[in-house]
């Protein structure tokens, strides 16, 4: 057989050759939008690469974007690679100290930014110790060229150059990507994907039962560009020809219902919180989303009252998925099997809460407490372990392995395998709350809540307790008058008792982090004394 | 990342550990059904790659399988592999002499046979060089054991063996499967797929454009597991957890809508052939296949009146593929892309007749007589030469290039390919007969009758037929009385009966180009309406 190294440049190349002409359209951070086209997307790659190609770059030298969801920012998805060099997405949203530390740390040599984000980094452009070229992604501004030493603009070097780069030539287990943990349990740690884990993760994460993707869809892409790829499916997306949609910075509900109507988006991917705010929103405006037949939905558990109500009232089918940083990022995607064609809907429904299969590739297994390998029988809950061509083996900038001594990854999460390859998680190991030694699944206690009428989000957290060690208390949002005794009554019959939340607390809102998750250490710091 | 080899045996692991349950019907050689679960088929599978690694193989050592789609075949599918052995498969539909050839050029070690071939391998034991055990897939059977020397039962070597076989660990670009052309431009020849391409083909073309199967599917495959690996489907069909409808040699219509609907398949693969034959007992029978969806139709063009009929009368997709024993077999497949949505049924339909878009992995480009590249325009005629992964590049025991000097694959078809990456077959391989969707050589043809006294010249055609697509035809000069007849028995012990040309023409003399070849088109021109 003939053999081709895998390369994220052979997934452009694709698209350029045979979707050449397959409409993209982008949200500016300026706002309006632009229409593009996969061919322009590489022509345009090409150029961006074969300026970095000048640089004087070395091979796996790491290049930086601080960047929204735009089509610059999908064109230096294969530009930067296809240089030779590592695309390393960053957060807008990070801490000023956190962004200093990660360019610092990965010792990005150029950064590409939003224009959106230019205070903020001629404020800390003094603490860089390895960026020398800023590239803001817009046209020539002199307001920007005043506030950033050096800075040079993309659009220029697009028009200065040509597009006849001939991509650097790599072998397919050389770095593309590097991403970094959001850093909830301490110091944010870099992930290095390379061109083969990232083709095979396209492959794997695209088939019928994952992401699914065809050219037949239009996909809004919601999800961040820099939280681990966007899922991986500008790649997916690269792969199959894809139309899609990509917002920008505009999140809102109004802002994705107009774009799902104005792309005729017919897939979409994003974070449970990003689809509360457009059900909210067709809820109070009345508009629809006909287009819209099915979103992937991951980031945090997806609350059952959410997928009923865009399936009743929208048509819209969501798909619980679940993947880490640490796994480019695709673990599970719950997608039925053959004889759930027999199955009464509500069996369908409650199978549709698990976070659901992994594709080939990915295997897993339980382990319990002593480090036994628990049995998949649906019962047994221990903390989950993944090995596959797409999980870390260490971490960025370290010597010692990421794995267990039998080459397994620990995720963290406490969970269950049912026999049919079901994965649910019912909780991360550090948020699981125990009460007299048995354990209480806080993703439980907020799925109920949030099924709550007068309840638009909630978090529950461990709380110390004498007698019992922690207890759960519920700390919530509420759209209308409703009390704590109301709220513990709606408890009563659908947990045991002995796991209704003690307290439950109003706040005006819950504190959420830059990729989208609600920060419990936060909520833990200010109310785990409630109970003493 | 983690790294593992691609290997066919990553598939059935997965399939085991994931879908262990999921049920695979199979039709056995002697008739009735029999069910199994991927969980049997992974197990008897080491069961029998156990006693494989106890026959003192060589590592690549060739196993051959002369048998129909049934679930021992499909152990063997990833038995032999996962040995380190290479599955060779052989078609029972074979003339004797190119079986003889066959497995004695590729060396096979072991046969493993259905029951129905075994008074015709019992007939060229003693010619063959290199088989030196005979596997019966079925149990004990005393007539077997008198006919074929030192032959032993399948079922026996999995009664007597233990499930713990570890996989023999290779090199993901390790052969996995050899298959052998039907030899159109004289002998067959072997191409090997490896494990790497074999993994890269299946998932590339189950992405949901290419053969789209989920584990909500049931697959019915009709496409023969000797002939090119059932086009990978056995691989993507493990890769996802699909449940399988195996139909042994029971292809006709009846046998097949008993089976569709016993096993509500929702899927189906074949050549065009096999559909005529179901529609036409559909319409005779009255019968319904309400769980069918879609059909990959390969093997052959698909006549567009087919793709109607089924659509109209039986609400069944049937869409268009193509590929060749040197490619895995898949190039192309047709979809619809997102604009099309917008296309009026004629434009798409007339849109579905062409053979389709190449999905990731796989290249196209037209040349023209002068070896110029031709433009995708949709007009542009050319040769069409394809490069991927799971593409030869040279043939078994062949030292030399199958490529051009800059290494592609010249398919021989001469092809177009519009702007959005649609392919479409012209003229398929300038001379070959497709006859039922299996090949038949006319170099052969034409050599048999050459080889007989009276004949002096002879160019053996493809002749336009109602059933078959098309039937060879033979044009020939006699120097001696010789009638139509007499050539005809000629053919009956040299080639399979399906093989020999339905007429024999003779005339004076043959057109001959300057370059002293036939001109064969002069011939199609005056013969090819002959048989309707």
């Amino acid at each position: 057989m003939m053999d081709f190294e895998l390369s994220v440049t052979s997934l452009i190349d694709h698209a350029e050759r045979f979707h050449g002409k397959t409409k993209i359209t982008s949200v500016p951070v300026v706002g309006g939008a632009e229409t593009t086209t996969w061919a322009e997307v590489a022509r345009n790659a090409r150029r961006i690469a074969r300026w970095l190609d000048h640089q004087g770059l070395a091979t796996g030298a790491r290049v930086g974007t601080l960047a929204w969801n735009t089509r610059r920012h999908l064109e230096l998805y294969f530009a930067v690679p296809g240089a030779g060099c590592v695309c390393h997405t960053l957060n807008p949203r990070l801490h000023d100290d956190q962004l200093v530390f990660i360019l610092n740390e990965a010792e990005d040599e150029i950064l590409f930014f939003d224009i959106d984000q230019t205070d903020r980094l001629a404020a800390v452009q003094a603490r860089l110790t390895s960026v020398r070229t800023f590239v803001a992604l817009s046209r020539q501004n002199p307001e920007i060229a005043s506030k950033i030493d050096g800075v040079v603009f993309y659009d220029d070097l697009i028009a200065a150059t040509v597009d006849d780069f001939a991509w650097t030539k790599l072998d397919e287990r050389a770095p593309a990507f590097l991403c970094y943990t959001s850093g909830t349990t301490g110091r944010p740690k870099g992930v290095v994907y390379t061109h083969r884990s990232t083709v095979l993760h396209t492959l794997a994460c695209n088939q019928p039962d994952g992401m699914g993707l065809s050219a037949a869809d239009c996909l809004l892409m919601v999800v961040p560009m820099f939280h681990v790829n966007a899922w991986g499916s500008p790649f997916m997306a690269a792969c199959v020809g894809a139309e899609l949609a990509l917002p920008g910075p505009r999140l809102d509900g109004e802002s994705l219902i107009d774009l799902i109507n104005r792309t005729a988006t017919t897939h979409a991917l994003g974070v449970p919180t990003i689809w509360l705010g457009l059900l909210e929103a067709l809820n109070r405006t009345g508009q629809k989303i006909d287009s819209l037949t099915r979103s992937i939905v991951g980031g945090a558990a997806l609350p059952p009252s959410l997928i009923a109500e865009f399936r009743d009232r929208y048509d819209v089918h969501l798909i619980h998925g679940w993947g880490m940083t640490e796994m480019s990022p695709i673990g599970t995607i719950n997608r039925p099997l053959a004889f759930h064609r027999n199955k009464s809907p509500e069996d369908r429904s409650c199978l549709a809460e698990a976070q659901g299969r992994p594709p080939f590739g990915m295997d897993m297994r339980l382990v319990g407490e002593d480090g036994e390998i628990l049995p998949n029988d649906g019962q047994s809950k221990g903390v989950l372990q993944v090995r596959g061509p797409w999980v870390v083996d260490h971490y960025f900038k370290t010597a010692e392995s990421a794995l267990t001594t039998d080459g397994w990854f620990d995720t963290g999460d406490i969970s269950s395998i049912d026999p049919d390859g079901y994965m649910r998680i019912h909780d991360r190991a550090k948020d699981i709350i125990k009460s007299g030694g048995e354990w209480i699944s806080t993703v439980e206690l907020e799925n109920i809540a949030i099924a709550h009428p007068s309840i638009t989000n909630a978090a529950a957290i461990a709380a110390a307790h004498k007698k019992w060690g922690e207890r759960p208390v519920l700390v919530a949002v509420r759209s209308a008058d409703v009390t704590e005794q109301e709220i513990r009554e709606f408890y009563e019959s659908k947990v045991a008792g002995w796991q209704v939340p003690d307290r439950v607390v109003f706040v005006d809102a819950l504190p959420i982090g830059t990729t989208g998750k609600v920060l419990k250490s936060q909520l833990r710091a200010e109310f785990s004394d409630i109970l003493t």
